[in-house]
């Protein structure tokens, strides 16, 4: 199970929502484990998860009928399937079909509703929620289909809740602490194969080639490869390039792709032969800040007070100068999950909680230096996601 | 130059637009060239572009601070450059930047609006436009986001305008064509490079990872990947697993990656040994479809129409049985950019459209059955983006 039912029906009843509906890929894959397809890889494709609050009838999933296939392969637990749209699946009579078969063979068979939020529709009236508060989220859904819910369902209160199903993603189930588990250590196998062949000589696509190459051999897929050298390191989002690595150049890795659903956001830092005198003081600064909030972060503590903390660190460490806007974030089927660590945030470390902690530095003309570990908040401390080092590495 | 300024322009006047405000991934980096990391790999985020009617000002990029660095390195063009947010980007005074750094350096020290609209409005007011009919792409920008715009502009008249630059993307600049081709180019080495290794024995998940590695050592990004075999090809958006190739398999390929920004999707079909009488003559048919359609499309004709006779002609040649909801979509930054290849559609053919025709098949129990080219529209035809036939291949 990804989904945290009791942190989600919390939320839903200190908001009064008698029914919420996830339509943003990542969460509706969160509520249901259905990963459908057409919507992860481009916006506009709908899909959506009904779930209602405890005692309001059981979860519903709204495919189009060209993504059924999914329903049945991925064995999704939900039974009440809402379809939409004609599309073509046939049928040799000829052969026993496969459990996964038949069920798309059946759900082929029901109603095809015509449109997404008419299935959706149907699927509120059947659990008598035509005039209950129902939190919609707002990410996924088209601004046309979100108006139509609202026209065709006049008695019920319609709310945005993204924010509600944000709120339970923030603490993670087992499955999904072992899913990012696995990413975060994709990322780490991805950058070894980046270094294996990092040398003068070598480009920055060449080594980006061989960092999602790896990813992909893994089992995962590209998502932020963010592979820079030399002064080019200092841009934040910096695409590989044809810039050809020299003697002393740094690397700097911010990456991660998506591995069972799941996102990686790790960096790691490289030299090119041995580190000028300042990528190591400046590296070893940065990464005293990373080293401290693993001594601060435990459940109940505050996110501003360990992002103060990091960065007086990193300031007290050798770099005076330093600011940041965030030392990190949570992490999960989004890049970006609960919580925030802001100056200005006032969310509190929860046990559950994954979370990327990171120390990035720009500066123009000299380069970007990073270290950013996923780390897993227990119920007495915080665990590290990563099984290599944050050290800077030296390599060719 | 990506985009069609005179088609956008046109659509402009004729919805009575006086400016348009693109807010999706695609339409950001269509209007302006702008690939602004962030928003391509998480939704929420916000990028946008302003562009004005004629004579009502210059065009201006709204980007975030972490951003900057991607328009110096981008060299976008587009010259007035509003910010939002603190981002720290230092600087070693020491060392004399590059072009495209002195850029970032200089918006840096320009204002920071604090979020995505303030800044918007700063642009439109600079252009007089506060009280003036704009189109605003609805699918990008949060709904918040949308509501206060709306709420800080209350002279101005906002209108959902997606559809604006749908219409626009359709028609194809000779830069798109040149982006198209190569990414086509890319997912068919993929294909090869898959069936390179494809054999009794392989498993589907490593023709996958054949397939994928193939398309990042040619520069693209892996994003659709239907690779499944023998009865799992029946699965129009199937995942490769874990099924091992067995002798007369069928291997169904509906993929393309993105590359210099653009989509693939293409499809091919392969057998392992020799093919069954089943498929040689059901895949003999949907590719009579498929060519069909290179014979018959034109500007002026209508999409229906092509529909209609390829169905048709697959029907006839062998699948009597043969329904379809369409027979292929336009491409482009997006995967299904207009026009429409369906029964209900009132499109017509236009010079400079890039369209995937495809006859896909699904028979569970069996195997699915795909053909997919892409195809340029020219003045009195239609020309061939593909560089392999559409044969049926034998492997192993």
């Amino acid at each position: 199970m990804l989904m945290n039912e009791a942190r989600l029906f919390d939320r839903m009843k200190s908001e009064g929502m008698d029914a919420i509906v996830a339509t943003a890929p990542e969460n509706v894959t969160y509520s249901s484990g259905f990963w459908a397809m057409s919507q992860w890889i481009r916006r506009g494709p709908q899909a959506y998860v009904l779930t209602s609050a405890p005692g309001r009838g059981p979860q519903a999933v709204i495919a189009s009928t060209g993504t059924l296939d999914l329903i049945g392969d991925q064995d999704v637990s939900i039974r009440d399937v809402r379809r939409f749209g004609f599309f073509a699946i046939e049928r040799d009579e000829s052969v026993e079909l496969d459990e996964g078969e038949k069920r798309v063979a059946e759900i082929c068979e029901s109603e095809d509703y015509g449109d997404p939020v008419s299935a959706l529709v149907a699927a509120i009236k059947d659990r008598n929620l035509e005039s209950a508060v129902i939190g919609v989220d707002e990410i996924g859904i088209t601004p046309q289909y979100y108006d139509k819910l609202v026209e065709v369902l006049p008695r019920a209160t319609i709310r945005r809740a993204a924010s509600v199903f944000r709120h339970a993603r923030a603490i993670k189930t087992a499955e999904e602490v072992r899913r990012l588990r696995r990413s975060a250590r994709v990322a780490e196998l991805s950058i070894d194969a980046a270094l294996a062949v990092a040398r003068a000589g070598i480009s920055e696509r060449e080594l980006a080639y061989a960092f999602h190459a790896k990813t992909i051999s893994e089992g995962g897929m590209p998502v932020l490869g963010v592979i820079c050298t030399g002064p080019r390191s200092a841009m934040s989002s910096g695409q590989p390039g044809d810039r050809i690595l020299r003697a002393g150049d740094v690397i700097r890795f911010d990456v991660g792709g998506r591995c069972l659903h799941y996102r990686a956001d790790i960096a790691r830092i490289a030299v090119v032969g041995s580190a000028s005198e300042k990528v190591k003081k400046y590296h070893a600064a940065i990464r005293a800040g990373l080293l401290r909030a693993y001594e601060l972060i435990k459940p109940g503590v505050k996110t501003a007070d360990v992002f103060n903390a990091v960065v007086e660190t990193v300031r007290k460490e050798g770099m005076p100068h330093y600011r940041r806007n965030h030392v990190g974030h949570g992490i999960g089927l989004d890049g970006y999950d609960a919580p925030n660590l802001t100056p200005g945030s006032t969310e509190v470390f929860e046990e559950g909680n994954c979370i990327c902690v990171e120390t990035p530095y720009y500066e123009m003309g000299f380069a970007g230096l990073q270290v950013e570990d996923t780390m897993h908040v227990t119920r007495d401390g915080v665990e590290s996601l990563m099984s290599t080092s944050s050290e800077l590495r030296l390599v060719g």
